[in-house]
């Protein structure tokens, strides 16, 4: 009876718990070191030191050359936006044309769709094939001689489709042309600016159990940005505002922590979601899993069950305390069919049935187990009543 | 020996502490209610009725008409480069003129003059008294036939001036020019917005003992605004990005707690704004007191010692662990003096030996008589240094 009341959340890759060890490290940073890091007194100097050690341990995670290299935003869609906007607006004298995906998170699409509708920017978007990975051939022929920028995510959120990121950066480079990654949620994956060979990269804070309100915008030295948010020339003039300290300092405790655990972590992952589909494979033999087989992160898992509703499946798993996502959670309000589902090409009545089950560092085994337990019994109870 | 240890903070117009009462409130939304306000499990429909509730209280503070005329955002750095620049940009068909004034904060000064060197919109900047305060006849004799927006901050944040609101939103209206005003610093004073009769205000969390992280566009509905961050459509298309929900709702019940105390703060304040001035100005003759008497909020003082520099009587206050600021927080990097000093037309040499001193609600009378013993000490030895 008591276990039938507890939470199970599989919806890791819309928001994420903060760690207690990393919420511990923010704490004296509320109310005690609350100084402003502009401040010239002893106050505001240990803030400064504290906001240039966190730069210091994200550039070091990221294998990034200098700390400058390193800008602090409020969220990732503002870090989306500051990437493609910035740069876009910055080197338009070099010509207006931007390559994309099909699949870009909604921060991307806008930004794009704004500076084409406001701005006369011509933007490109890259197909993708059934596994939502795109063509590096498509990419090579849609370069033009006015292209600035190619903006690619490193996976997808709602497919964890991984996008072949060292070989656009080579294509990117040949043609000396900007390439910008949205990594919100490759946070397991290589992040190794200089191997990936990147000039931009978007990480979020809140997907990797650090605090929202910070994300970075990896920014190669000499690289051309205009700031969207202009004052106090904050962030080497990048990005102005007081810095949100407690954020910050979260944010690099949470990205030490995840890079440490990432190898362990990732198997586990892996486990768990191989014996989750392998279960609901031989329980549901309609299930349609959408997405690479091995090209892909194991916590985010596409599965569709043609003629239902993956809103439905979704209440209905509720109701057992289970919560996943029906599309992508920022998208979730509107009723169409997600775009990615769209760009791989799932036909509507398989695309309405599909759920994202998203797992993380607290997803225990048992949490799985009842997801195998429970799942296949509400597609039994649904499809009688579609039938 | 322990008092002088004893650390005592006056640069409250810089940063303020999270109050322990505010902390407290934000406290679960950490690790336990942390889910993404779009999901639609009973998880993210909880954080969405939390966030609601935010926004319901700062409405309610701020007597908008309707939830949807309250935008949230990251700072007020953000919230004014949004309130600028989107409206700039929303309403150019209508004109490209923009009225502010020489002594806004340098995120209003620098999103104008990005509109002016990339958009090609026209800024005229009013002048101030030696008090600080503008003109109503050279508001009034500024508007032209393309004038879109009067941008005029409520209080300065080195001055403590207060800026005659209302009838400027009156001359605005008059023209059906939209009003904004930058109420950062005026958390104390006449926050209604319908009395106010103004189109659009930014109030930010980390100045009132709220959390970093959060700041509010108050914009009337049916006012024209581009988003400055595109992406899943949040804050009601304005502001994109996954609501900072722990900000939020920090930054909702530290505005409700100043709300209750607000007059009996300010006479505490008032107070100890008149004490220090008086003992100050009996101690040291050649005290110069910027900005206006009464036309101000007393918890920003503004003081010049001619010949000397106020950097270094920061620096040796601060090694008697008071910590005060020299300029603005936001500019102090910068060696020129600053731009609201010229602006008032206080000769350099005084200018340059100005501090500015700042308290809040944690300001205690015997931290303001540790300063009136310490600080003419101070001036006598650096004026004897000097000469």
């Amino acid at each position: 009876m008591i276990e039938s009341k507890k939470k199970i959340y599989l919806d890791y890759a819309a928001a994420t718990p903060v760690r207690p060890e990393v919420l511990a490290v923010m704490h004296p940073f509320f109310s005690q070191e609350y100084a402003n890091p502009s401040s010239q007194h002893a106050a505001g100097i240990n803030a400064q030191k504290s906001l240039q050690q966190a730069r210091e341990k994200i550039k070091n995670a990221l294998n990034a050359e200098y700390p400058e290299e390193i800008i602090f935003t409020s969220s990732g869609t503002e870090s989306i936006n500051l990437a493609i906007a910035g740069i876009a607006r910055a080197n338009k004298n070099k010509g207006k044309h931007i390559i994309t995906t099909k699949i870009e998170h909604k921060a991307v699409l806008e930004t794009c769709q704004y500076l084409s509708k406001n701005e006369n920017f011509n933007i490109t978007y890259l197909n993708v094939n059934k596994e939502g990975i795109i063509s590096l051939e498509e990419l090579q022929q849609a370069i033009r001689s006015d292209t600035i920028l190619v903006s690619v995510m490193y996976v997808n959120n709602e497919l964890g489709s991984i996008q072949p990121i060292e070989e656009i950066a080579q294509i990117a480079k040949k043609h000396h042309i900007l390439f910008y990654a949205d990594a919100c949620q490759a946070s397991y994956l290589n992040l190794n600016v200089h191997h990936l060979g990147i000039d931009a990269l978007t990480l979020n804070s809140s997907k990797i159990f650090g605090p929202k309100g910070s994300a970075i915008l990896y920014l190669k030295k000499g690289t051309l940005l205009h700031p969207i948010i202009h004052g106090g020339g904050q962030e080497f003039t990048f990005r102005s505002g007081t810095e949100n300290l407690p954020a910050i300092i979260g944010f690099a405790k949470a990205l030490e922590l995840i890079s440490q655990e990432k190898e362990q972590e990732i198997l586990r992952q892996i486990n768990l979601q191989n014996k989750l589909l392998q279960e609901l494979k031989t329980k549901i033999p309609e299930i349609i899993i959408n997405g690479p087989q091995y090209q892909k992160i194991p916590n985010i898992i596409n599965i569709s069950f043609p003629h239902l509703e993956g809103e439905q499946i979704m209440r209905y798993l509720n109701q057992h305390n289970i919560y996943i996502s029906s599309g992508s959670a920022c998208t979730s309000k509107e009723i169409t069919t997600s775009h990615v589902l769209q760009a791989i090409g799932l036909p509507e009545n398989i695309a309405k049935g599909t759920i994202r089950i998203s797992f993380g560092k607290y997803t225990l085994e048992e949490e799985i187990n009842k997801l195998i337990e429970i799942l296949p019994n509400i597609i039994k109870t649904l499809t009688k009543i579609s039938g």
